[in-house]
């Protein structure tokens, strides 16, 4: 990690630092001053002060945040996509037999055409074949080190700079006022934890993901968890309830998404007995980002518009609603 | 919940009370000042105080607990059993079928002969027609119930003071020093939720257990999580290491445990790089509590004891290492 830890630094000290001090002053700066913003303070206001009718004692302050799309992007693909495909190359060598066999043969040779149309099973082969039959440590390394080499084909930097600035200050906002923040995503949960600490200050015992399932066994005498080739629970849709149940045992009082995977945990959200609060990030910018929503194959994003105007969730547009959407548009 | 806090809140007082101030004097006055009681103190410090080679900084600070045998009594029976039983009884006048149908007819007739011989599959029947096909929220209800109305055969109190006063102070001890306490039980989670905080200090987002499978859906245009009869994991012996890395994401530093069931996650804690610590409460109190080990049918410990001296892990004996056991032995 430590290495990790190193790269991270000038990203997670900005982040860090601006937990601490910007709360004073405006504790979400890279926001404009629009009805996302506002309603984000008023309810932050609302349940944290003590003489408040509204007021949610702090074990009680959980809030769940999607990850891809809402607090890193996922376009033109999912990075675990890409986290796939570049590993699938790199592992080519050993695995002669995949030159003739599919999806295997699309990823080396580069076509983007027939990778477009592998479909859910095509995909879970490439996951299986990139994620399964290693330990967790071993895994882990390989995902620190893709995480340290790997640049994002449209900005050219680390997948982890691609992460939203002013997510970063709502995270560090919503902490400061004694909120547990956690990662509720559709992406791999051992994926996560290995950036989510020093990226987004989520710890990895509050990262929920999907996940394959593993096995404890003695290697030579020394304890392993090895991860298999089999899916244990895919975290998107009504996945995502039923996660948070299991995890966190609470319902959230605060859910922030931004597809229609996301729905479901913002339902389960709202319906809480006390105040709560859902914000879906709406990708509005195709210029700083993306623009995409309805008709989307990632991040689709159709039904929860349309359930956040009936029930009057925020919507952050975020080219109108973002001064800043990566950090490193005022860092560098 | 507020009913359930105010039956806790007696022993809750205590406990937390202990939690400030003991720290100063003794920080585990329960514990007579024998070798598990120094050990526990000596790691504690190695690993807390700043200027130690051992130094553990505080997110790493994890500390898992099994439940039953380790924080609470377990015998004649599993407490979960015997709400099973209870439920069964309850349940039995709108189940007229269930009279002439195994194991239900030995639950109802009160046949502990027939009952103890149901095995895995009888026991399966039992878990699923009370635990399975309602609501999380009214399942959490009927425990609460229950803790607040059920009492102990031997005992004539309720399940939930029959826990061990040294552990809930070792407990206490810990989170002073910044661990965090988990509960990793073989027992069920959401039943294990609806007590862990009032009576472990342990929120709901640290218990960790055995579950059944849930599904979210909409009832009436509520969303509600239900409870479906078909198990989804068991948190017992090599399961408890892939639960830990599951939810926790982090090796644990500490581990507690008092039978075989435990053996896997004591040696997944022991094999972790940095300075670790493995206890295994041996039941040796037939006066005070039970005594039970290599033969036992509930919390069997044979494997685990040789292991424990071979590794150097220290063994509790409960005759003479505790002072008092229950918490109703002193404040009655």
């Amino acid at each position: 990690m430590k290495l990790l830890v190193r790269i991270f630094v000038g990203l997670a000290t900005a982040h860090f630092a601006s937990e601490v001090m910007v709360q004073a002053a405006d504790p979400l700066p890279s926001w404009r001053d629009n009805a996302p913003k506002q309603a984000i303070i008023a309810f932050v206001e609302k349940v944290t002060r003590e003489d408040s009718p509204d007021y949610i004692p702090l074990p009680k302050r959980i809030a769940t945040f999607d990850n891809d799309g809402c607090l890193w992007s996922e376009q033109p693909v999912y990075f675990q996509l890409m986290f796939a495909i570049d590993r699938i190359k790199q592992l080519a060598p050993q695995h002669p037999e995949w030159k003739i066999k599919q999806p295997f043969k699309s990823v080396i040779e580069g076509d983007k055409g027939t990778l477009a149309k592998i479909g859910k099973e095509g995909l879970a082969k490439l996951i299986m074949a990139t994620h399964a039959g290693m330990t967790t440590d071993e895994f882990s390394n390989t995902v620190k080190g893709w995480l340290l080499t790997a640049r994002h084909p449209r900005f050219k930097r680390p997948y982890y700079e691609l992460v939203y600035q002013p997510m970063l200050e709502l995270l560090a906002y919503l902490r400061a006022n004694g909120f547990k923040t956690y990662l509720v995503s559709g992406g791999g949960i051992e994926m996560l934890r290995v950036f989510a600490e020093d990226v987004y200050g989520i710890p990895p015992e509050q990262v929920i993901g999907s996940s394959i399932k593993t096995k404890f066994e003695l290697r030579d005498g020394q304890p392993a968890i090895v991860r298999l080739p089999e899916i244990d629970f895919i975290d998107d849709k009504e996945g995502k309830p039923v996660a948070i149940n299991k995890f966190i045992g609470r319902r959230p009082i605060a859910s922030f998404g931004n597809s229609d995977g996301d729905l479901q945990m913002l339902q389960w959200t709202a319906a809480g007995k006390g105040p709560s609060f859902c914000l879906i990030v709406h990708h509005t910018d195709a210029e700083r980002e993306w623009a995409y929503d309805h008709d989307s194959y990632i991040g689709k994003l159709d039904e929860g518009l349309q359930e956040a105007k009936q029930q009057g969730w925020t919507v952050v547009d975020m080219k109108q609603d973002w001064k800043v959407v990566y950090p490193f548009e005022v860092s560098d």
